[in-house]
């Protein structure tokens, strides 16, 4: 080896951890190969001293006091694998002021306090990489700041939430229930014990903010644009959606729409059609549009121990022969120049999806239809199911009640529309008697 | 800008010189940010100063003189797109010589010259970025050399000849004969003048070459492993495929089998399950397998004078800001240091379908599944048609013939076996009287 070895810590040895120190140990040759001297991991800092992680380290490397890492000058690299904000985020300020550059995976802390520990990094003369944030192993951090250099990027579509889509697969495939998927997602680790983030679309929405930032050099906060998960979905929905020949997806979606940016995380029609359509279970898929290049499309699993270690390690050897500094300094992917206004939620174009609770009585859809024509909304089709008998009913929620008047699902697809249009249209039908509360709209895919 | 402009020289102004010259015109701003200074188009080589291609440049840009790039010391890049062998291959030792990096598209070119073109920037001091020469707009070269670095690859299954599959697209969906197909590929500016090295695998199997290298660090001469093209299938075949729920797409392909490298290019039914069964045209589209990252897609355009621009400007940019140099000299994806035998092609193991031309009398069956049995072939379906009655024939070539016994098409799909053993049974099938020559045989997608 030409130069000396490059010393390595980790802090917070969970799944990913363990992943990273076992390819470290198990595969220095191949490291020392890749970046050009060995890379040696000298500390790995765990809450936990004695559980086992499945990885067989040398002694002295576990800790679990984080100055150990912080405190070590032979240290240059640190390994930032531990979730949530805090204390994560002091952590990072703290390798950062210690020196060091540093990689992490923590996407909800960039997002969150990115403008600070990038700027923190800058003024320290240090480095952020964090393929590993967004997508698992596929490379799209590196595709979006350093290979689609020569595009304006149009629009990015992405399956960014694994759990989401594993629960979609399940119940679409397998006609299981949402609980029932859930609860199978979280048996086999893909789904945390507390779910919420993954399914209410936080997760993906939290991706959505880092590839918006690279994609188009503006961070938008969180909250400024509309999020919502699976969690209210019915297998009805997904029924409905394989009728018009979609599944359901949820998509997160970054664009722009005549000179404006729209955004938003939702459940979504995606035409059979579409390679999006064919990403199962705990796969990730992102469509990337640029002036230039056209369409592309990036798939991969999007979470896992390998997977995920896979694009930490990457980031480590850019680091180590020091295309990461190129990177974070002279592309500087993490910038915040540009100033597109971002669209209404309202003035978002699509065609959509209704289920509506209807009462299955004469002159029903003519007022629906009435309501949505008021509305300047163009209905391309309408499927109602007839009213199942009532020794037929079973357990489907969507069947009569007994001694009241029947309730039919209502199925329509509207022609090309704005959310705005179609919110007037569900205002109308609130006053309508004929509709019951708690209906389902879904967009569908332009793809 | 914090730096002076770099200046650059584009060689050969085809279709995607033409394109490059466009974004670095009509986009300066856009390459300025990215590069972090102006980049500068001095001077464009065409071969004919009148031609019209579609963009306007500066007077004084263009010239029919290489000489004015190769002598002019303020060209500090080169983007080299000049085809074929020569004099792409001098004219690249020329501007290498001269002290210039080099951007190239020339996959021909640096599968055929690869270690001496390589070996000579080494020794200069000099690099040379090849984007642009696999899978156009795809980033997969990026990819390969430096985001799945901590990988073993296990294997690359792609579509990389983008007329080859626009024919198969047309010929599968709207039923197309092969030669109406190739003749619109030409007319859309897909397919070239002489599409031979299209059609007969031979532009597929070089892209492979250069994967190959990357994936497993071995330089493997085009010659050494079989390659065939998709200029004898018949459309009998597609729709045979489709009965078995798969499509016919020209698969390129380099995996690890027991230790062993197995490299081909063939036609192969790939499930209908795949996402490589829904790359439609002219995209590309490649599966990269590592043993940490797992399975790995990239899609995109394959070709074309947009996506190959976009490719040919992020190695410039990467060239500008000093990340080429890094990539070329650190990770040395070029590198040919893996000595990994090649596994014999009759050691390849798959499902094969077979579709014979056989004589439709008794006993026919029963001879051709004695020679699958002999040679320990196991079949899973037969599919066996009717012979047509005389007045429908029409103008089918499967279909009987006047005056002889009626000939018909079987159609075999087998279990998991070799090619040797398959190529046993075909050279039985020659001597029994009852099986026509001129049958195909492609292997099924293990995806």
């Amino acid at each position: 080896m030409p130069e000396s070895a490059v010393q390595v810590g980790i802090v917070g040895m969970g799944t990913v951890g363990a992943g990273v120190a076992r390819v470290l140990v198990e595969s220095a040759d191949r490291m020392a190969s890749r970046a050009g001297r060995p890379v040696v991991l000298k500390r790995a800092v765990v809450r936990d001293l004695e559980r086992d992680r499945g990885v067989t380290l040398p002694a002295g490397i576990l800790t679990d006091d984080v100055a150990a890492i912080i405190n070590d000058p032979e240290i240059e690299l640190a390994i930032h694998l531990v979730g949530g904000l805090e204390p994560a985020r002091q952590i990072m300020v703290d390798l950062l002021k210690s020196g060091k550059d540093v990689v992490t995976a923590n996407k909800a802390l960039l997002c969150e306090h990115g403008p600070e520990l990038f700027g923190l990094a800058r003024e320290l003369g240090r480095t952020i990489a964090f393929e590993a944030a967004v997508a698992g192993g596929i490379p799209i951090i590196a595709t979006m700041a350093t290979c689609l250099t020569a595009n304006q990027i149009l629009s990015i579509t992405a399956i960014l939430n694994g759990t989401s889509n594993f629960i979609l697969s399940q119940m679409d495939r397998e006609g299981w229930s949402y609980a029932d998927a859930l609860k199978k997602a979280q048996e086999l680790g893909f789904a945390e014990a507390d779910p919420t983030f993954d399914v209410d679309g936080t997760d993906a929405a939290q991706k959505l903010v880092l590839l918006t930032q690279l994609g188009f050099g503006m961070r938008v906060p969180l909250e400024t644009f509309p999020r919502s998960g699976i969690n209210r979905l019915e297998l009805a929905d997904l029924r409905c959606a394989d009728m018009f020949d979609c599944v359901v997806k949820l998509l997160a979606t970054a664009k722009l729409a005549g000179g404006k940016l729209e955004l938003h995380v939702q459940p979504t029609l995606v035409p059979k059609t579409s390679p999006l359509a064919s990403i199962h279970g705990s796969f990730n898929a992102i469509r990337v549009v640029g002036d230039v290049v056209g369409e592309t499309w990036y798939s991969g699993q999007g979470a896992g121990q390998s997977p995920t270690a896979s694009a930490v390690l990457a980031d480590l050897i850019d680091s180590v022969i020091g295309r990461t500094r190129l990177t974070f300094y002279r592309l500087a992917p993490w910038q915040d120049t540009a100033r597109l206004p971002l669209q209404s939620e309202d003035d978002a174009e699509a065609r959509f999806y209704l289920r509506l609770h209807v009462e299955d009585r004469p002159n029903v859809l003519a007022e629906i239809c009435d309501a949505l024509g008021r509305n300047s909304i163009s209905i391309a089709s309408v499927i109602q199911e007839e009213a199942a008998e009532p020794e037929e009913t079973g357990g489907t929620s969507d069947s009569t009640r007994s001694e009241e008047t029947p309730v039919v699902p209502l199925v329509i697809m509207t022609h090309k529309t704005t959310v705005g249009r179609i919110r007037a249209a569900e205002a109308r039908f609130a006053e309508l008697g004929s509709v019951r509360p708690g209906h389902c709209r879904m967009p569908v895919a332009d793809l």
